[in-house]
Parts: structure tokens; sequence; C-alpha cells
């Protein structure tokens, strides 16, 4: 069977016992209006939260509105083992490629945090766009979840806050040895928080404190790499161990 | 000592015995017209070949010429492991980040194939500005090599030409199974060439072709990945298992 076409289904919308679903707002539009869709087709929907199965569409209301009936669900358990970044907030073009990048690797959560060296305030709450890209992004890779997004503000101080959350954190910096080497099994152990800088790197204050905390220092080799390629790296690396049998 | 700016001076006017140097070009406008450095300042400077050194500005000649003695220099040997990757030509604006992150992530090579579904015709000269595109990239990261560009023309039968210069060779591909799962330690233990095909992904006869040549298959794991994030997890997954001790 060729791959279907995925619609996303918020987990609050999603059927109950009776299986009839409602699809609308741009999901909807491109279902019905770009793809021309028609009663008696079926779809894929997903929610998210690790549910996802195909539906029948029974009928057109408009253009912008389809009913729909479960066909099969299935339901994949919760991740408990993953990475999930604290990303220094940057002004930067390069967010939404790693939001979508995070939901591929199988993020657990993508968290940002205002650090010192951070250009510009970051907002009081996480931006409805910023979802939206993570949606796209699990359409095209099929994913059953997305990772939780959070801004944490109160520098390191909300960093410390949210520790207790996860099995082991950690901190990439650049002062970290050899005999820091990142260890992807470790990481994929369990729940891992994972802190990068702003794109200006952190303040040795900063470092210090969440070492200080329990965060273990990890480096990615001797050479400096990019935020965006450390941040990926470290995905890419956990993506795969949790990937071994 | 804070890091030294890098200009690169590639490997036929690196000086010999005598230790005398001359910088010109765009190099030496941005040291000289953007940065304003003067006769007495030390710069470093690298070949992309391993060689690299720190050199004292003994002449400014012009705003776009500089004259340098060297006062050390250190060869880094040429790496024997790592990861060329060959991928599917195509019309992207992810070439020029591709070509960065192989720089940081010590690529031995990035090969461009004219594969069956590659959007348009590969040039027949690899761009200068690709080559400028990894200079940049390893002034930021400040590895001694820069990776070997090439272009393979033929389709499939180009790749197998050159299957002979690597230790191992593979295939991502989709159809690759779990028993395929991409061994960082494998690809980290000689110099391997690993194959992507182009964004549509390769053809079956393509696939089949190259299996039957020997390549192997490597997976990234169940998920479908972009085709820039599958080749970003594989330098990332070997330029990480090279650092193991």
């Amino acid at each position: 069977m060729a791959r279907l076409n995925s619609y996303h289904l918020p987990p609050d919308r999603w059927p109950g016992a009776d299986g009839l679903a409602n699809l609308d707002g741009p999901e909807a539009r491109h279902l019905l209006g770009v793809l021309r869709a028609r009663a008696g087709e079926t779809v894929r929907l997903f929610d998210g939260a690790g549910r996802h199965g195909l539906f029948e569409i029974t009928n057109v209301a408009s253009k912008a509105k389809a009913e729909l009936r479960r066909l099969s669900e299935v339901l994949e358990p919760q991740p408990l083992r993953g990475v999930a970044l604290a990303l220094g907030w940057n002004k930067s073009s390069r967010r939404d490629w790693l939001l979508e990048k995070g939901v591929e690797l199988g993020a657990l959560g993508i968290v940002f945090w205002q650090a010192a060296r951070s250009q510009g305030e970051m907002p009081r709450e996480v931006k409805e766009s910023w979802a939206e890209k993570c949606v796209q992004a699990a359409k095209q890779c099929q994913t059953a979840w997305l990772p939780e997004l959070s801004l944490l503000p109160g520098g390191v101080e909300g960093l410390l806050r949210v520790a207790a959350d996860y099995d082991g954190c950690y901190v990439l910096y650049e002062a970290a040895g050899p005999q820091d080497l990142l260890n992807p099994q470790e990481l994929a152990g369990g729940r891992s928080l994972v802190v990068l800088g702003p794109e200006g790197g952190l303040e040795e204050r900063e470092a210090a404190r969440l070492a200080e905390a329990g965060f273990k220092p990890l480096s990615l080799g001797p050479l400096p790499l990019r935020w965006e390629t450390a941040a990926l790296s470290c995905l890419a690396l956990a993506h795969h161990a949790l990937l071994q049998p």
C-alpha cells in the first residue's frame, strides 16, 4: 500500500467509542481543497500523543470540514527514554529547522531557556507556529509522538527547577574534555535533559552553576561545532542509540 | 590565548623552507580591509590539506596583499578513517549547508552523483563556490583537512567505478531493515563511502545494482528521515565514532 497522507487531529478532538471525528481548519482545507478527497476515501489521522489510525471520509460538509469514521486505531506507548533539548534562546532562523529535526529524530521535548548571552527576550508562551511546524514534520515522518514544547524563564535557575523531571541532566559545554565525550547509550538509557547555550555559548558562571547542581558536562569532540550542528548531532546520536536492539 | 582568526592559503602557495608567504584575494581583503590587521600581528594560516601554523605579518603591501613569515607549523596526518558521502544530485538549497556540515563533522569527501531521480543536470566541474563554502566552514571550526569534492557522472555505474578506493561501500536505503541498522564503529573503521539517493530517493534498480556490486544497505530506523537529516545523521554518527578512544 502506498503511504497515506496524514492529518493531525488534536488529542481533545480524538473520537471516543463511537469512532466519529470531524476534521476542520487548515488540515481539512488541505485534504479537501488541495487534494480534493471525497467521501469513501481513507486517510490516516494522528493526535501527536501516541494515537493514530485509519479513517474513512463519510461526508464532506464543506471545503473545510470533513466527517470521518474510524476504521482502525493504534496507540503507541509514550517513549520513556530519549533526549529533551534545552536550547538557549536565540533570535535564530534555525529555530523552525531544529523543531523539525527534533520531531524527526524523536526528541522527547524542546525547551527554550533564557541564557545570559541569549539575543532578545523569550516570548512568554509557546508560539502556535512552533507547534504547527512540529505537526508538519510529524506528517512527513509519520511519528506518533510530538515533542513537548516549553519555555523556561529565569536563566539557569529555571533549568534547575525542571531537573528532577529527568533521569539525567547534561550540559554540552566547549570546555568539557575528552573524558566527557557524549555517550549515546547513557543518554538513551532514560529521560535525559541536554542543555545547550545560545549561539554565543554559555557563560562560565552558568556552566559552573549547572555543574554544581549535578548537570554532567558533555563534549562532542575537540573542534568547535556550530550551535545547530551540536544540537542535531546530539539528537542523531540519541535517536540511533534508541534503535539498538 | 584567545582563538586567532584563520586564513586559507592553498597548498600550492604554502611556503617552503624560507617560510615566506603571500596572502592576497578575498582572504587578504578580509584580514587587511575588514580587520585592519597591521605588520607585526600574528594570524593562523591553514592549507586545508593538513598544514596550519602561526604567521607574523611582515608587510602590508596593499589593501589586498600581505606578506607573512612563518613562526610555527603543524602537519596533521591525513585522516585514514571516516565517511565520504555520495549524494544524489539535487537542485537543493541544502547543498551549501551540507558542505558546511561535512567540513565540521570531518567528512573525508563529498561526492555528487547523477541519480535517476536527480532534478536537473549536474555541472561538469566542482564549482568554485563549493570549495569556498568549505573553506569558510573550516575557518570557523579550525579543522586542518577539507573534504575532497567531486562529481561522478554516469549514474550508479559512476559510483561503482570509485568503489575500489574505499574500504567499505554502503547505501542508505529506505527498504533496508532493522538488521541493517547503521553501525557507526564499522563506518569509522576505515574509509567508507555512503551513498544517498537524491531527494526523491533511489530507484529500485539503482539500489539493486549497488547491492549486487557489494554496497551494503544501511538503515537509520523505521521512520523516513528527510534527505538532509539522513545525511547529517550519518556524518554525526561517524564523527562521534571516530572520537572513541
